[in-house]
């Protein structure tokens, strides 16, 4: 399949199975935003916790956090993002279009095929300004700087001191917080703090579907350790970064981890990783993991005049702790997972004996991720069947996300079924009201097995653990 | 116990135990914000679990929608709160306080012992317009209005046309989206869409910890039925109302159902009934349950002149639907769940011999909703017994959140876990290593079971279920 038919049908089964929609589309949406519709929300959801019981539940050093997007401004100033947290942008005099410098740079470099390296004036006044949407010459401004932080008011009142800042990052609420979860929990150095939560970057997004959109969730931990031992733990956050993508269905053939040299990191960062997927739309930034050293807390420190060093309760040394942070967007997640198990089986698959499409869609998401778990499907809408099918529904219904569907052909229901990645599918046919069993079909292996209906639920409980 | 005595022992509770603390303390807080901590983000979220299992999930009428935040600024047009969602306020010229009008109202009808009816010109004449705050006299300011919504700019232009609100309710989404809904789900009317998230109102709290706060979550379902019938829908929803209350361990006699009168209601409104909670800071609207007619979908129609009718695809009738509205806040859950299951217990209730403390608190929250599960509690810190005791917590981990404390005396550890309400405390001890068995000790009734260690899980499962 071409990459970019690949995306287009990734939205397309997107937008018409109810995952994700247009934002705002009835009053013609609003710059690159995306709502998430039933099977959207569902999906969203469970990769939330996923992450949530592989990072939290499931350990004993991380605890949660969900602290609030609008933090006292003084929180962006330790953390430097009021002064830093910027986009250069240059506007065309001409057409008024605000410009990334590092969008211009590309468009010229590709556009006259030359290397991309020497500094933004010198490139911009070899190639006469050019604006890349009019095409105008010598209309473009200066650079300007443009914080790209969301700014509001608090209060009636709308003054200086009333400024406040939709967080563009969840991660500094933990160092905020840092010294309060320490006192109420019992937690010693190495632990760390996870939350997942909305952050907002009014930023200027080449608008690849869900991948870059300005408000968007994140899921973070910022996990504290000693600085003796760091790069120890790094590798182990660098190994669970790994297993994270694949226990969350991501093709692992389509990421790669690169790690950011001296030159482009954050200042503050010793070393970095970005976990990039080769998306349609090129390689990306999925994920990053950094060794954010103590900057953030010994900032938080110096501004607030708090004391926010650790004690360690056995050498009863003071320090301020070191962090590694792996921080992942939840949006990009839904994105790589469903370019990932997005399958097209040429001329169909089906079990039954109906004349087949010319070809099938088959969404083969980890079975925790699926929107829909089970599909009950009885074989006819004659009462005698719908009966007992809407008795197992409403059974299985207390214990996982089901559907119930009686119309269309089977055939036509399973690939509705397989489209949308539910694992399993229960027909009740007219053997099952003598037997009182119903076939139960995989979406995989589209294995047929028999189960008893009183055993069902414990079965279907089983096979999705 | 005292009603303030309550409040104050919930927020002392909710601080030393890490459930909530105040938002961006280090830098003294911002205007009654709070962040929850390890153990409040897992109460918060098994509240919205328990909500969308219940009305989402086990329902085959209701599915789920996550729209954005920040929507389209038309849709703020089309709902009427861009020119109504006011708050009236009066600034006193001498201390600048900004007062909403009710807050005078009340301080006059109070302090003078009057009845607070009458309009505000002439009960503000007859108390020369005293300054609830500073006490000056014919010092405030007219009336003026302050919209209550959070605005910001989308984009780097700050224009008039890039302004933009963060939503004041989450309602207005599902609206927006009903028609792309309908298009990717095949829902018949009656039918609803659920959602939770966040909401903003700038407005002026009175501070009474969680229960109002300018940043919160909430729950809601726009529930899309035909306009003949909706007193019957409007009572099923009231009974739904009454069995979540039930659910989510709210004490239902201090709940109090309240018809809002003619004269009271939104204007949209033909039938609203309050959800009240007899909190120790008063009587206060813990939900709502409204027939908002089909005012939003007709606005939203009117203005994006798209089609949000629905077809009978019986009768071929073509409609706006009406909507039964039932909307529930998150945090004031939260504070309403955390004040009906604290219990103070005289005299203790120790299962130990060691002496006890004078009281003791347990939090009888509904299972489901309990931050922890379940607290593995080897008897004593020998390898001897923190060895299985490890390896049971590790093994219950994979199914529930877990806690593992191995110090102080056992009544303190239970002590620790009933004051955050785990339902179940399980004992690890001497004999255990002999008989393979384990002491399981309920919250409420202070049962002791002996469970063999490899039906442990399942048996808490089902305990648990």
């Amino acid at each position: 399949m071409q990459k970019n038919d690949l995306m287009e049908k990734i939205i397309s089964l997107s937008k018409r199975r109810g995952f994700i929609f247009p934002g705002s589309e009835i009053y013609g949406g609003l710059a690159n935003s995306y709502d998430f519709g039933p099977l959207g929300v569902e999906l969203k959801n469970n990769i939330k916790k996923l992450w949530w019981k592989m990072f939290v539940q499931e350990r004993e050093d991380v605890v949660g956090l969900d602290a609030n997007i609008i933090m006292n401004s003084k929180v962006w100033e330790a953390s430097g993002h009021l002064e830093n947290f910027n986009d250069t942008l240059i506007e065309c005099k001409k057409c008024h279009t605000r410009h990334r410098r590092e969008d211009l740079m590309s468009f010229w470099t590709v556009k006259y095929k030359i290397a991309s390296t020497g500094r933004y004036e010198e490139i911009a006044e070899k190639f006469s300004k050019e604006c890349s949407v009019c095409g105008s010459k010598n209309q473009l401004s200066d650079q300007r700087q443009f914080n790209l932080m969301f700014k509001t008011n608090l209060g009636p009142l709308e003054a200086q001191e009333n400024i406040v800042y939709l967080r563009p990052e969840t991660a500094q609420a933990i160092f905020v917080d840092f010294k309060q979860i320490l006192e109420t929990t019992r937690m010693k150095i190495p632990f760390g703090v996870a939350q997942i939560g909305k952050a907002f970057r009014n930023e200027i997004t080449p608008g690849n579907f869900i991948f870059r959109t300005r408000e968007f969730e994140q899921m973070e931990i910022e996990y504290f350790i000693k600085e003796r031992g760091w790069k120890e733990q790094f590798e182990k956050w660098l190994s669970e970064m790994k297993k994270w993508i694949k226990a969350v269905g991501i093709d692992e053939k389509l990421v790669k981890y690169v790690n950011i040299s001296d030159g482009e990191r954050a200042h503050y960062s010793k070393r970095t990783v970005d976990v990039e997927f080769e998306s349609p739309f090129g390689q990306k930034e999925l994920y990053g993991l950094a060794y954010r050293t103590n900057f953030d807390l010994s900032a938080h420190q110096k501004l607030s005049g708090k004391d926010l060093e650790y004690r360690d309760p056995e050498t009863g040394e003071k320090f301020i702790p070191h962090v590694i942070e792996p921080s992942l967007g939840v949006e990009r997640t839904v994105l790589a997972v469903l370019l990932s198990c997005y399958e097209e089986i040429k001329g169909g698959r089906s079990t039954t004996t109906e004349s087949v499409k010319e070809e099938e869609v088959v969404l083969r998401l980890p079975k925790a991720l699926a929107p829909i778990k089970v599909a009950v499907l009885p074989l006819s809408r004659k009462e005698e069947l719908s009966k007992p099918a809407k008795e197992i529904y409403h059974d299985l219904q207390k214990k996982f996300m089901c559907q119930y569907d009686e119309t269309a052909s089977i055939g036509k229901r399973y690939r509705r079924q397989d489209e949308i990645g539910t694992p399993f599918c229960v027909t009740v046919d007219f053997e099952s009201v003598e037997d009182k069993k119903v076939t139960v079909r995989d979406r995989d292996s589209m294995k047929q097995e028999r189960v008893a209906i009183k055993e069902l639920a414990e079965y279907l409980q089983k096979q999705l653990e």
